[in-house]
């Protein structure tokens, strides 16, 4: 399947390589591709300059948001959270009118430092705006509840834990839902939240990953939901 | 020890019985005895009004606010959250001074039906404006991430599942540990997030638990931190 990856950070290119081996015809779509093939510096997470890492993973095309948008069958946003509406619409709405848009952003606001705030919360969630501003997409958020090397390999994490999925469309959850078991993920760690409104609890659930992760010290772990 | 439970409903209850028949001496406070024992229905989740309940709880004593504040060495704050500033301010801050608070209250706002939104969110919580109001009480948020019966029995839920504890002072953090280790809580469930900022994260994963509660029609369920 044709498979467009918003975002050429940790969270895309982790996707996208992961759906690349599933066999999967991936490209990533970025805002300025000569930009982003020019940097030679590392992220500000210590991720090598995007055009070192294509070097290794030549199956991969970057494109821009626009073409991007046009060739993906599914699309998938993985862009930073300040950055997801405008990339979006980059992608386009028309190209992406009855597509699925797997939506794996957070919507972090840095400015007061770590911990990050969130810059939308309570009343709407990033996962809703998206969902308004490309209004024929069917939008789908999950992923965002964990770090990208458990979103693309469940047993990183042993045992039972969970991902999430919310959306208005019971046919385009159901096409995440079978990605997410291609990528790995049993049928019972996959727990359907509704509505896109769910993205508001999965959203809101970066508050605890974040104080977790700094009790903890590391990002190596899942949620998991235990039943009685 | 002797515990004052703030709050009448189904958490100060479940509470105020399980901590009484651990053998403390526990008594209960209300905005205003009187009018508490003189409700006649059930509460809006069913629960029998409050003088029927203290007949089958003769050992938990109710009383005001004021008193609870000035009798428990520990208090215990399982108001609603709409409430939980006022009654903590009744309690007396300067009966609370020098005292471990446990606050096991969430900030819903009810106002736009289910599931609640929150009344303070993102950049403060509910448990750092009791901590405010009240600032030589020592205020550990802790027990809010769940179903009162999980939080007086976690065997209400099998296997392994998380208590957060949050608070700026340790060694009140300790006292809530041990009490909920009294309560059966095994020690390697008890994740501290450090300071009572964190009760942001334990708040705002609310949202996440009303959307799974909505998603699996019950409550009987706790959430986990399942590490690498």
């Amino acid at each position: 399947m044709k498979i467009a990856v918003l975002g050429t950070g940790m969270v895309g290119r982790a996707i996208a390589h992961r759906l690349s081996t599933l066999g999967h015809d991936v490209v990533i779509g970025t805002r300025d591709v000569e930009q982003t093939l020019a940097r030679t510096e590392p992220d500000w997470l210590g991720n090598e300059p995007f055009a070192q890492w294509q070097q290794t993973h030549p199956a991969v095309r970057l494109v821009s948001f626009a073409d991007a948008g046009a060739y993906g069958e599914i699309v998938v946003n993985a862009t930073r959270g300040a950055a997801s509406l405008a990339a979006v619409e980059a992608a386009g709405a028309a190209n992406l009118a009855g597509k699925v848009l797997l939506d794996a952003a957070l919507p972090l606001d840095m400015s007061q430092g770590m911990p990050p705030l969130l810059s939308v919360v309570n009343t709407d969630s990033l996962g809703e705006q998206i969902q308004r501003a490309v209004p024929e997409a069917r939008v789908v958020k999950s992923l965002n509840t964990m770090l990208a090397d458990v979103m693309v390999d469940p047993a990183h994490v042993p045992g039972h834990h969970n991902v999430f999925v919310a959306g208005d469309d019971a046919e385009a959850k159901a096409t995440v839902t079978g990605l997410l078991r291609e990528i790995g993920w049993p049928e019972d760690a996959i727990l359907d939240l509704g509505g896109i409104r769910g993205a508001r609890g999965t959203e809101m659930y970066s508050a605890l990953l974040f104080a977790v992760s700094d009790a903890l010290g590391t990002y190596d772990f899942n949620v998991a939901i235990v039943r009685k």
